[in-house]
C-alpha cells in the first residue's frame, strides 16, 4: 500500500465513522432502553441475542450476560467474547441447574442466585445491555416469581437494553416488552439424523 | 496473580479446550455442511446469522459473507468482525443496489456480481461457512434465477455451512434446506415511535 493509498483508506474509514457517529447523535434524544423478548420453539433465540451482544460490543458498549440454564453459550461464544476484554461479563449460573426432581431445592437456589446477579447487572449503570438467556424457562417452571421479575424489568433504568430469551415467554412479560420475536421451526436437520455441528449448535 | 494461580488458570483453560476438541472429534464422522434459511417478517434473521458467524469465528473457522442488500451489517458488526483478522471476508455488494426502477439494470448487475462472489466463496475450500445475507430479497424480485441458485446450493461442498437470510424465502429454497427458521414479529417498538437504537438496530 502506498502512502497515498493509505491516506485514502484512512479518509474513507474516518468518513464512515463520522456517518455512523452522526447517525447515532441524530437519534440520541429519542433513545430508550428496550426490553426485547426472543421466544418460540424454533432455533435462533439465543443466537440472535448473541448477535446483538456482538453488535453492541462492536459499538463499544458494555454487556452483562446471565445464563439461566446451561445452553448454547459454549466454546465458540466464549472464545469470541474473549476478544472483548473488559466489555463483557458472563454469569453462567445455569451450571448449577440439575433439572432433577430430587434436586429441585438446588435448582431453586440456582435460579434465585442467577436472578440476583441479573438484578445487579440491570442496576449497574456501567452496563448498556443485559442478556437474560433462558430466563423464560425459569419463569415457566415457576422457579422465579413472575410478578417480581415483571416489576423489576418494568422499573429497569430507562437507557438499559434487556434481552430475555427462551421458549414459552409468559404473557405478563410479552405485555411489558418493546419488541417480541417468535422463532418458529419450519424444518430441522436433527429430524434427518444429522448430528450437532461445530459452528452451528456449539 | 501468583505463578500457581496462573498455572491453575492455564490448566483449566486447556482442560476446557480439550473437552471442546474431543467433542468436535467425536462428532466428526457425522458432520455435514448445513443449508440454513432464516426467513419471516420478524427481526433477528440477519442478527441470528451474525451470531452464528461469531460462534464459528470463536471456533476458529473461516467465514465468508456476501451482503446482497445494504442492511443490518453496520458499524457495530464491522468493528466486531475486525477482531478476527484473516478469518472473515465481507463482500458488501449491496452497496451497489439502488432499488430504483430507473436503475434496474444497475441492480441486476449488482445482484449478478454478488452472486458470482457467493459462488466463489462457496467453492473455496478455505471457508467453512458462507453467509448470503438478504439473498432472499434478490430471489423474490427475480434479480437472480432461482433455478440456478438452487442448483448451486444443492451442489455445494458437503462440509460447507451456508446461511441464507431474508423474508419471503422461496419454496424451492425451503425445499432443499436442512434448517429453516421463521422469525415472526409479535410486538415492535417502532410502532410505539421509538427510534433506531445503537446496539439494537445498528
Amino acid at each position: 500500500m502506498t502512502e497515498a493509498e493509505r491516506d485514502a483508506y484512512h479518509a474513507e474509514k474516518m468518513k464512515k465513522k463520522k456517518v455512523a457517529r452522526d447517525r447515532i447523535l441524530a437519534t440520541k434524544t429519542e433513545e430508550k432502553g428496550l426490553l426485547i423478548v426472543h421466544t418460540g420453539k424454533g432455533k435462533g433465540k439465543s443466537t440472535a441475542a448473541f448477535g446483538m451482544v456482538f453488535r453492541a460490543l462492536g459499538n463499544g458498549m458494555r454487556v452483562g450476560v446471565v445464563q439461566f440454564v446451561k445452553g448454547v453459550w459454549n466454546t465458540g461464544e466464549r472464545d469470541a467474547l474473549d476478544k472483548f476484554p473488559g466489555q463483557v461479563t458472563i454469569n453462567a449460573m445455569g451450571e448449577g441447574f440439575t433439572w432433577d426432581v430430587a434436586d429441585r431445592q438446588r435448582d431453586l437456589a440456582a435460579a434465585a442466585k442467577a436472578w440476583e446477579q441479573a438484578r445487579a447487572l440491570i442496576a449497574d449503570p456501567s452496563y448498556d445491555m443485559v442478556l437474560l438467556d433462558e430466563l423464560n424457562i425459569c419463569l415457566r417452571y415457576d422457579y422465579l416469581p413472575i410478578a417480581e421479575v415483571v416489576e423489576a424489568l418494568k422499573n429497569k433504568p430507562a437507557d438499559k437494553h434487556v434481552i430475555v430469551t427462551g421458549r414459552n415467554a409468559k404473557d405478563e412479560l410479552i405485555e411489558i416488552a418493546d419488541l417480541v420475536t417468535e422463532m418458529t421451526e419450519i424444518k430441522h436437520h436433527f429430524r434427518a439424523g444429522v448430528k450437532a455441528q461445530k459452528g452451528i449448535e456449539f
